[in-house]
């Protein structure tokens, strides 16, 4: 019974639900995102463009990335190129840091790999420019977010991607939030590649902001990532090699089969949809809540991803 | 070497630098959390009530909770209660919901659980008052945080806890940062008990605070509760019971044996140390940061924990 009725509650706090918009309705219970998502119409979702899409198949299961050419566009077009050249296939997640990233790449280049074994980076480039930031362009969606934070004068979301701005500067970046991939790095600015990827898996770094390169965010299988055991040996990666992931392959849903392309669409950030969510998660009032918030963070909004046709739908 | 570089970087980032007092200082690096851990006088550190503290055993290691009881006093109680009573002891993780919550009771509680085989709470209570804020104290520590909360008109710590305040109404209040441990609770503000609780797992699901009792924290072993494989069933809710974490025991520290209890302590949140590591995190400078974010938010900072004696340090 307990859990019952908590279940029922959380399958709406895990998801969101949806603020009428007359006070002469706020004695129904606010509607589930399930419920919202359904009265969507078709406009409103965007298809990603298959050469934004990586998948990744492991053991468990397969992830999909949606790179962000918007914001890291030298990024994107070097990992497409380590892609093709099937770069990834046979690498490994060396690390999960608890309540920070999962992060893969080449175990050669841990601090005890062999370096003589190190992959090659092929005709993909081993040095980048930052792209931490951008110049903010108009001709980008810009969904503002109305309740402030605490890191950057401005969050919202950005052609599906959380994201903050500061107009002093003329700057707008890609944000750490959950499930947001970066690009690992050495001291230098330009020494990330996109060889080694993280995703966030806990509590929003947010500090990591305009500091490292974002190169997209996972749109489905985060679970294989966050669900590992995490590493034993200094910042979570694994002691020994037998506890790493391997990574059986990555490639760009662009150079698939038709038939073995994942149908995954994205909520658009500027739609009428995501305005009742973001409003839901805000004004939350049903039998569970005592107190709605008045108010929802950056990062605590999933923009909803859809999957279609061949395989089930994930969320 | 770009592994190598970003590993250091982030065994930072992991932890926090500190910000040199003086601008003659901002050309040395800010000091790992290390090192400042390192300077600290041992009255920084609290060495909590063992009658407040849990200590969970799991197949693959244990678990330490601390209660919470001046926020909590009557979950704290009722929780001791069933402990006591070995309540827990072959109980088990029924839940892992990705970016949420790992969630602990007993299976029979489940929608398809067989409702004749529910455990008997014995001497606890099976209702208890909601505790989902208190009046602010001028007695309980309280030590804000500079930059702001997008949920709460305050945010800071106190007695070691990640709490936020309303002078306005007068109450304050735990907040769902990530290891906070809540309590399950039907829609009924009366119906949690302490028999089901939940841990967060994910970004701070802030829309829950004021809405249930917040039992108290993980001090220890958040990756046996964290990375495990996510339930495939509703709201993450394990399909087939082989799936889930069976608790060995249940055990209040203070019933255990001298030679067996953790001996804990906890980075106190009012103290010199405690403000530095906040500082370091506001005005990190560094090799590696281009830019310091000059902001921390409430979940953006995890209170040290460390364990003496007997098993190794964790932290």
């Amino acid at each position: 019974m307990r859990r019952r009725h908590f279940i029922a509650v959380l399958a709406l706090t895990g998801s969101l639900l949806a603020l009428p918009a007359l006070a002469a309705e706020q004695s129904k219970p606010t509607p589930t995102t399930k419920e919202l998502l359904a009265r969507s119409k078709p406009a409103e979702w965007r298809t990603p463009d298959p050469e934004n899409l990586l998948l990744m198949r492991l053991p468990r299961g397969q992830v999909v990335i949606e790179l962000a050419p918007d914001f890291t566009p030298l990024h994107a077009a070097n990992i497409r190129t380590m892609v093709r050249a099937h770069y990834f296939d046979g690498l490994a997640i060396v690390r999960v840091q608890d309540n920070f990233v999962t992060q893969w790449g080449d175990p050669a280049s841990d601090d005890h790999g062999d370096k003589s074994k190190l992959r090659s980076l092929g005709k993909a480039r081993s040095t980048l420019p930052p792209e931490y930031t951008r110049p903010i362009d108009p001709k980008l969606e810009w969904t503002a977010l109305p309740d402030g934070d605490v890191y950057a004068p401005e969050a919202g979301f950005s052609e599906g991607f959380p994201a903050a701005r500061d107009t002093a500067s003329g700057q707008e970046w890609l944000t750490h939030c959950y499930g947001m991939v970066g690009v690992g790095r050495d001291n230098g600015p330009e020494t990330g590649n996109g060889s080694e990827l993280y995703v966030v898996i806990g509590q929003a770094p947010r500090r990591l902001d305009r500091n490292l390169a974002i190169a997209g965010r996972v749109l489905e299988g985060m679970p294989l990532l966050s669900g590992l055991p995490r590493g034993e040996g200094p910042m979570g990666f694994y002691d020994k090699p037998a506890e790493r992931t391997p990574i059986e392959s990555v490639r760009l849903v662009s150079e698939l089969p038709q038939a073995q392309r994942p149908i995954v669409q994205v909520l658009r950030t500027d739609s009428a949809t995501f305005a009742a969510l973001l409003d839901a998660q805000r004004h939350r009032h049903d039998a569970f809540y005592k107190v709605s918030s008045g108010k929802v963070g950056l990062c605590g909004i999933e923009v909803p991803v859809r999957e279609q046709a061949r395989t089930p739908a994930k969320h």
